[in-house]
């Protein structure tokens, strides 16, 4: 295989790939919902067959092991375009909205109206580097464009460009084999081939998973077009875990293993891993002699890339050597790569150096921070403007627990209770996204069944005769939706 | 009374205000569905009983006739509240969905996950100059806001400032008999202070329908912001007609006295005014005699404002005195201001100069547009961006018509069959909305029970124990909402 390294698409291939998607939007849009549910289980089933090729060139590209990680993660991403078929089948992500006539409806009557969401065109999403089937070519953004009816076109990460490119000739085939128009999905190469389909009159929304710098830069890029688009950046996220006294009075050994397990996993190069736990300060010596002792025998590990081992190096230094960091533990790294490390602060200087200390470090390191007081202690819960997730570990009728859900509610995507952040179920009630500068768009998830909502806009058809109408707008209602008739839910038939 | 004309917040008006919103976001989050509720139907009651000084006052600021237009606008504003106080006690908006915990569920099992739409927080609504009502302090954004649990701040329309301050003021007396916390509702006045609070961080969602300019100047505002946040706004549309050879053919005296009917009601001030009727070639010298006879006898009549009459002016003598461009009717205008005019050209033209021929001209003058052949019609709907609505005049299975209806279903967010777009029924199904430039959010109403998701982000809740559950997502369904229970719709208790 020739190396993909480096490769850019070039201004005429990407030309042919735009115009093809934007030729393939009105086809993929009025395909019959177990036609497109059936496109995506192809997908599902020719990423699942040819994991034996898939999962090896992974490893080479990431530095992943293939088992247990790159093994299940391909299988979640396979799970996600099935469950996505499923939704796409049982209809109720239409939200089929129906009025029927009515003279005598308040404020001037009303016509014969029927709503349902329509796709919004042709979709860019940016792979991620950390996820390499989950979050990229065949992942979450693209299962979620094209089960909303959106061509797709991916910006392939630079760290994996040769997967990316089988994934992407495997996806294509299956999409074929289903039936689907040419150009319902292309993979695109380069930095700057990103920009210029971002910029693209024919690309209507934009996805992206990776740091807070590059998301916003994307996103600034697609809010000052001229025709300006929806931009789903998911980022930076610390996932503060919050201690309550009387937890860490009854379960000291097993928060700190639990925690040292979430944040060293995949050795720490997830979006949901743990960067902060708070803990009371009368626990925090032994918590840290524990963790200490642990982290001792944890090895050093190659991260994905040399980019993200630079990145790496350089905000755990900036971390470690802030005067008011102390640090724990600070692993014996090898010639390949970093050993999981572990600092210290207390809430008080958190507090006063919160954008400094609280920097998400994307790697094996984390930060325990004492706190002295409950008001601190929820002093700190405020300080986070937006987060992926939060996590308060409580206990009973723990009353600073309450204080920490209530607070942490208004302000992250997913609030757990005496768990840990790491590991996004593929699921319906699930959201993975949160407020600035966890993500750029706070409305939407990019994991789970509603995760289509992103590329989903309403329409509504006034007096319409049936045969205009789209299907699954129809008397009788055709494919069996959930529907809105006259202000009352009713459910699929 | 003395005059608000000018008025401006000041600095510290305004961060009192704000700090009161911010500090009212909690509680108001925290209300149960029948509380919501009951507080909108209140504000409801309050305006409906003061519409005796309402309405007077409205007709003195705006120029427009009380009865039909004010006392109507008046109704649909109330019917609005009460409408939206309806989806809030039936909580389907909720989204409730709910997974159970499952170790088998595919890629690595699932918790209980409980998850739900949440308010934003503080809402920051402009105003909007051509319905003191509907679309203005008691109006939609507001009513949507308050139902989704936000506290809002509306920046007054600098054309009815007095009627913001009565409105403001029976608002502000209902919510507080309703026990709404002091900061539930604001009305802040002047361009700058508008601007500072949408750069304010405790400001979380804006919302604003006027004219593009405007429009597009405060989203990029909004997205400009250090944590940029959601900027809904409603702006320009031109709502094309597209009546089709047989539609001509067998009802041309009827739809051009429909069209002449819905884009001089209100002197053509309205967002959904059908700025441009295509018709067919050999029927347009008719449909023109016809329609000239008829605005002989129109009279001119005030604008809104002089704001709003000098714009008029500007647009009108751009759009008549374009080179392809003619005068049909050019009314005779009055020193209280314009007589409704007709302009016409033909369809080469304007696909020629698509911007300049398609401008909106907020006021009493429209464009007949003559076509000369079915793909000149298609390549007029093509030409189009975004668009609030579109609507096709055809018969029966007009094969023009099938083709124009799919093609306006990509790029309008409501499509009307035979029908005038004007009158926008605030209904279950009603879109409000549209790609850009109609508005800077194409995944958004901003009239209709849906209008609420605007303002609400999804927050799930991973294991969380019963008591610390929001309690709309307690086991038991306390409040009866509809639920997706482990993927499964179930309508409300």
């Amino acid at each position: 295989m020739t190396s993909l390294a480096g490769r850019t698409t070039t201004e005429p291939e990407l030309e042919t790939l735009l115009a093809a998607a934007a030729e393939a939007g009105a086809e993929l849009a009025g395909l019959a919902p177990d036609r497109r549910a059936e496109a995506l289980r192809r997908v599902a089933d020719a990423v699942d067959s040819a994991a034996g090729e898939l999962v090896p060139l992974a490893s080479k590209e990431t530095n992943l092991p293939m088992t247990p990680r790159l093994v299940a993660e391909l299988g979640r991403a396979t799970f996600q375009l099935r469950l996505l078929a499923e939704a796409v089948a049982e209809g109720g992500y239409l939200e089929v909205t129906l009025d029927s006539p009515d003279p005598d409806w308040p404020a001037g009557g009303r016509a014969d109206m029927r709503r349902l969401l329509w796709p919004v065109g042709p979709v860019l999403n940016f792979a991620a580097s950390n996820f390499p089937f989950a979050f990229s070519v065949a992942g979450g953004d693209t299962a979620a464009a094209l089960a909303a009816g959106c061509p797709v076109v991916v910006k392939a990460n630079p760290g994996h460009p040769e997967l990316s490119a089988l994934t992407a000739s495997t996806v294509s085939v299956a999409l074929a084999d289903a039936g689907l128009p040419a150009g319902s999905f292309a993979v695109v190469y380069g930095e700057e081939t990103g920009r210029a389909a971002l910029l693209d009159t024919r690309i209507k929304a934009g996805a992206f998973t990776g740091s807070t710098a590059v998301g916003r830069t994307l996103f600034d890029l697609a809010s000052s077009r001229p025709e300006p688009i929806p931009f789903y950046a998911e980022m930076g996220s610390v996932n503060p875990v919050f201690v309550t006294e009387s937890a860490a009075a009854s379960r000291e050994a097993e928060i700190a293993d639990g925690y040292l397990g979430s944040y060293t996993l995949g050795m720490g190069q997830f979006c949901t891993k743990p960067g902060l736990l708070f803990v009371p300060e009368r626990a925090a010596e032994s918590i840290t002699a524990r963790l200490v002792t642990a982290l001792s025998e944890r090895a050093a590990a190659r991260l994905l890339n040399d980019r993200i081992a630079a990145g790496y190096q350089r905000v755990h230094s900036a971390l470690a050597g802030h005067p008011a960091m102390s640090v724990l533990h600070a692993g014996t790294d090898s010639a390949e790569g970093p050993a999981p490390a572990l600092l210290g602060t207390t809430a008080a200087d958190l507090l006063a150096h919160h954008d400094e200390l609280t920097a998400e470090c994307f790697g094996p390191t984390s930060v325990l921070v004492r706190y002295s007081s409950t008001d601190e202690l929820l002093a700190c819960a405020r300080s986070f403007p937006g987060e992926l997730t939060a996590t308060v570990h409580g206990e009973g009728d723990d009353e600073p627990a309450a204080r920490l859900v209530a607070e942490l509610s208004t302000r992250v995507g997913r609030v757990l209770w005496n768990g840990w952040p790491t590991g996004v179920a593929v699921t319906y009630a699930m959201q993975h996204g949160g407020p600035y500068p966890a993500t750029t768009a706070p409305l939407h998830t990019s994991v789970g069944t509603t995760s289509l909502r992103r590329f989903l806009r309403p329409v509504a058809y006034q007096n319409m005769p049936q045969h205009l109408l789209p299907e699954v707008l129809r008397d009788g209602n055709p494919f069996g939706v959930p529907r809105r008739l006259d202000g009352v839910l009713t459910p699929p038939r």
